[in-house]
């Protein structure tokens, strides 16, 4: 098996041009698909539970004659941990754990005080009361993502935690179960596809109506969500996965050469990229990619990605690497450095940062702790990885003293008849003593 | 002038249904202003600052030569400081003195521990590198919109704060000009309309790309946000105003009856409804309204938006109430009460809560200090005011020792496999002692 991996200098006087097209990334929008989905969403507003029914008849193959054949009890997610192999049970335990104790860290709490006036400010903090998680069916189905998904929402406090999961022939994952039993999922349907979201957007006779939607999925989902953002929450809509690797050159290259690989066996539009100011190391590097590649068992959607998307980039020195780490602002970034710590400052976007030469991505995936739900796409300027925040939101609070509301009565007065706003005005004003 | 207002009752057996249609509310997506802002989109992308300079002329009737003849300078907002009237000056002063002071309370800080294993986990914050502020202009101008805004943001470091603001037909407001001054914007131009937000997202010759847009508009503002959503952050594209207002009865029913015209005052589309267990307190605020309507400035809009979407509901007692404010999950909500703080608990969902009779929701609107821009349409059930976290985003941070990478990477190998993602799987067994 051959490979072509792009080479480049980021000293060359072309390098920027390079490196936006490399990154260049756009989705492209399926009109036909976006009404197709439009449609669906809308026969599931109007008929509920019939609609979901026929529609995954049609799409799924499958033969439910009532929505109760397609919901699975909590019995029956319990079940599956008894019917995966112990030590799936134990990783799995360990990794609901770990994450459980990663997040407890970013819950937010509510906050007050009294100013001098007597006056009270602050901000209540609640969780949301009900949640849907969709997952994937069929093979892209991880029990992984049930877990980084749910366990934010449930160390939040969600009373309600719905997943979706569509079983197409079927087929389902006795692992997906195990692991919503492990999160604590609420209940589970055994559906999917836009049909699904529209269902938990909207609520039908069977599927109870949610306040936020989060979890991967096809074109389709991710339309779906997209169209009923508004009338609920949704996470953010996720590119394809991308790894930015800053290495000193003294990590062994196979270990570089398999954190690359991991994420480009993701799939074909993932992007692997390696920055190193030792043009040997590169070298070293790719050499390794050439021979660890055929060794996949998902070789040639690894190949195809690095080929497409990835690069071996030499850099001056690790400043510039960083300055490059902003600018890509990479969904995981990998400092295999001497010193990590002393370089973490200068990272100012990345959705997770892996520090060391021990701290694979791959670890971050699974069982580390902190969230595998990035921001990708270069949003890590503005996002931040799915977290309890997410499932949790704030209200204002103000009560003014007497006092209090007739001093500030007098300035919101004259700032609303500035606005020409005067029920604002005289609604402060009757409050002035 | 005649007023109909609509009574409901909440013991009626129809309630929920008339509820359900009083709070539908569907913004109507027109496809063809969909295509006009797509397009404007493009040709800045393509053109920059020559399309952004066709459009302005185009749109605003504004005869610039050039962008730098619609940037406005740091020492020309400063100077609008000294032409606004002293009166103005300070309640500005104050309000951003006291939104500042409020908003320091929402500061999210970097956290991280280090584990029995010593590995290190936490995340890293840190703010926004540069941002967007979108204020309209002509009548919609808004100096409290500018400190609502741009405040939080410089509250959480972002270093760049860019504000654009049509000025049609050469017209401006003072007012905003000195808002920007005393929040610190850094740069502003006078520009708006789709083509604003397109040179914000993507930047042009003269204009900086952003990385968030944040601020109100109109419907093509509104469209281009969600079009350039994902290339940037945007924040929540707002629906009507809305207040609801429980009250025990006891309040002056001028001053429940002008607070709810506040909100209707707003526009034809603006909410406000009334609660209360004592149907001779909801005729005597609807006696109120029918006396303080005609002596508005804006009396036909709240007209309009009162006879429209407003409603006075008889309920059974201050529970129900509360249970209908979780239902409705309004923006503003007051708690005109004896004791407001007895029923906070029970308030899950609201963007702002107002306790007591003094607390008018004006105040909130101005000068009290927490942010008035607020989840509209029931979306406080699942978001937040805008804050200072709004500016700030999160990186994951984990770094495992050798003995650590060595126990996770076996588990994580384990889970891999059970994904078939095998170079996934080796990347962590490499680092198995």
């Amino acid at each position: 098996m051959t490979l072509f991996i792009r080479r480049l200098n980021a000293s060359a006087e072309d390098f920027h041009q390079q490196l936006d097209s490399l990154l260049a990334f756009e989705a492209a929008l399926d009109a036909d698909l976006e009404r197709r989905v439009q449609d669906i969403i809308q026969a599931v507003r109007q008929q509920g539970d019939h609609a979901v029914l026929e529609f995954t008849r049609r799409f799924d193959q499958c033969e439910a004659a009532s929505m109760a054949e397609l919901e699975r009890p909590k019995a029956r997610l319990e079940q599956a941990l008894n019917r995966i192999s112990p030590a799936e049970r134990e990783a799995l335990t360990q990794a609901a754990q770990r994450i459980r104790s990663y997040h407890e860290n970013q819950k937010q709490l509510s906050w007050r005080y009294v100013d001098d006036d007597g006056s009270l400010f602050g901000q209540q903090v609640t969780a949301l009361d009900r949640v849907g998680l969709y997952v994937p069916g069929g093979k892209a189905s991880y029990p992984s993502s049930v877990l980084m998904n749910a366990i934010p929402a449930k160390v939040a406090g969600v009373a309600e935690l719905i997943m979706v999961v569509p079983t197409p022939r079927g087929e389902h994952n006795e692992l997906v179960f195990a692991a919503a039993a492990l999160a604590g999922v609420d209940r589970v349907f055994c559906i999917g596809g836009a049909q699904a979201i529209a269902a938990l957007a909207y609520g039908t006779q069977s599927i109870p109506k949610v306040d936020k939607i989060t979890g991967p999925g096809n074109s389709y989902v991710a339309s779906a969500k997209r169209q009923v953002f508004g009338q609920v929450g949704i996470d953010m809509i996720a590119g394809p996965s991308e790894i930015l690797v800053i290495c000193d050159g003294q990590t062994d290259p196979n270990w570089i050469a398999m954190d690359l690989l991991s994420q480009a066996e993701h799939d074909e539009d993932a992007q692997a990229i390696l920055l190193c100011p030792d043009a040997g190391f590169l070298n070293q590097v790719e050499d390794s990619l050439k021979r660890l590649l055929p060794t996949l068992s998902r070789a040639a959607i690894a190949k195809t990605s690095l080929e497409a998307r990835g690069a071996l980039i030499k850099v001056q020195d690790l400043s510039q690497a960083c300055a490059l780490a902003n600018r890509i602002a990479p969904e995981h970034l990998e400092l295999s450095l001497e010193n990590p710590e002393q370089w973490l400052p200068h990272i100012r976007h990345a959705g997770a940062i892996f520090l060391g030469r021990y701290t694979a991505e791959a670890l971050g995936d699974y069982i580390a702790g902190p969230n595998h739900v990035l921001p990708t796409s270069g949003t890590a300027r503005f996002s931040s990885p799915l977290g309890v925040y997410d499932f949790q939101k704030r209200s204002s609070i103000i009560q003014c003293s007497p006092t209090a509301a007739s001093q500030l009565g007098k300035l919101a007065s004259l700032l609303a008849r500035g606005e020409s706003l005067t029920a604002h005005a005289r609604s402060a004003e009757y409050r002035i003593i």
